[in-house]
């Protein structure tokens, strides 16, 4: 085993997705798949997700546990203008401050809106912790935030994304993980003990099985994730080869 | 406030994702939002969701710290007969017991197998943790399984859902939580001041403003949620009043 590289950091996020809608079944997320893909190709793995209610107490909780266990922690959801928007005020709280109006979250409100429609209610979307650096909104001008290791981000899909994507670029990460696929059509137990060997003999990898259906057949996708390049394909061709000896065809091989 | 609603109990249920492929981001979760649908007809409210990877620590941490907390703890994934289902050794070890090979659950793999097709890979999905009840599986014969108020199934949609709905109907829940909504073409702001006082006039209900873009133009959806729909009915009704105050008309309500 290559010493440099199990000495080397992993580097570690939670997102907490804070909103009544997902946990009701209205809304069905996807922020968690964009997050976990973008972070894993900067090197940082998405490793819990917790969803919360827009209740004070819950996400003060979600958000003080988490950010001392991760890197990285990312929020989405509860910055905008309605009184059910209480992540900053939570935020805060969970850093010990209070939020306020920060002058430069009014200036990008400003350039956001025409002159004269700046409401009040608009002007909440400015009020920020104390101390914390704004995300940039490059779609509807109410900016997110970070303090600390915590970023905050609105819930909207497509501002979330814009949001992430003016700072990821940013973030220290560690090796890219990247994953080696093989399906057919075959029940998943059918290459149960093969997968187990392949894993021992590939201690350094995660070795997935997902089965699922496919027009009425059984079909299994067997996921192989790592950092090394070469270990991935040894893994891949010797998935192959337990499909092969079972008499599987691999359908897909990616 | 009437006196029997408000003593009423809550009932309130946790979810667990069990899972590197959603943590990924390779697959795209739509458990959360069906269960969080089919506790809500029941009156059992899905209050906290955790998607964690298949780690045997943070699985039994999630575990333990959710059954004490809520009335209902389902999990989904990992219990299959590949080396990465190990959720009932988790389940296990989070009660305090082992797994073993329960008779019943054979039975069950040999009705849905036919005879001589079953495997060793196969029965490792009959140990389920001592003392366990099953949870019939109409789709692929694998049962999942209950401990105390810990619901176990499976990862695969289609097989998750077939399992929930064996046993929802049995299970105690309060009163349904009932939702109205209204959307129309504008910003979420300029309505947000009169939201903030109609919920502080229905202060049983959970009113959520839920903005998005529609054909490149702003758009809101105001969904009201609680267990009076008289009460539901007046707040969408001042929901409406409030719009047109501000000359927008209701493009929605249900």
């Amino acid at each position: 085993m290559d010493k440099e590289k199990t000495a080397k950091k992993v580097y570690k996020a939670a997102l907490i997705i804070i909103g009544n809608e997902i946990l009701s079944g209205r809304t069905q997320d996807t922020n968690l798949a964009f997050i976990a893909r973008e972070l894993n190709d900067h090197g940082i793995r998405l490793a819990e997700v917790r969803v919360v209610p827009d209740e004070e107490g819950e996400i003060i909780h979600a958000v003080n546990k988490l950010r001392s266990k991760f890197d990285y922690v990312f929020t989405t959801g509860g910055i905008g203008p309605t009184h059910d928007d209480i992540t900053s005020e939570c935020i805060a709280k969970a850093f010990g401050t209070v939020v306020h109006r920060d002058p430069d979250a009014v200036k990008m409100l400003e350039a956001y809106y025409q002159k004269g429609n700046i409401t009040d209610a608009r002007l909440k979307m400015a009020d920020v912790p104390k101390g914390c650096a704004l995300i940039l909104n490059p779609i509807s001008g109410a900016p997110g935030f970070r303090m600390e290791n915590v970023y905050v981000m609105a819930g909207v899909p497509k501002i979330m994304q814009a949001m992430l994507l003016t700072f990821i670029n940013d973030l220290e990460g560690g090796a890219v993980v990247y994953s080696k696929t093989v399906e057919g059509a075959f029940g998943e137990s059918a290459l149960a003990p093969r997968l187990t060997q392949i894993q021992k003999d590939f201690p350094d990898l995660d070795i997935g099985s997902y089965p699922s259906m496919k027009d009425g057949q059984y079909w299994t996708s067997i996921v192989i994730r790592g950092i090394d390049i070469e270990q991935l394909n040894n893994a891949r061709n010797a998935v192959i080869k337990g499909m092969e000896d079972i008499n599987v065809q691999p359908s897909w091989v990616d």
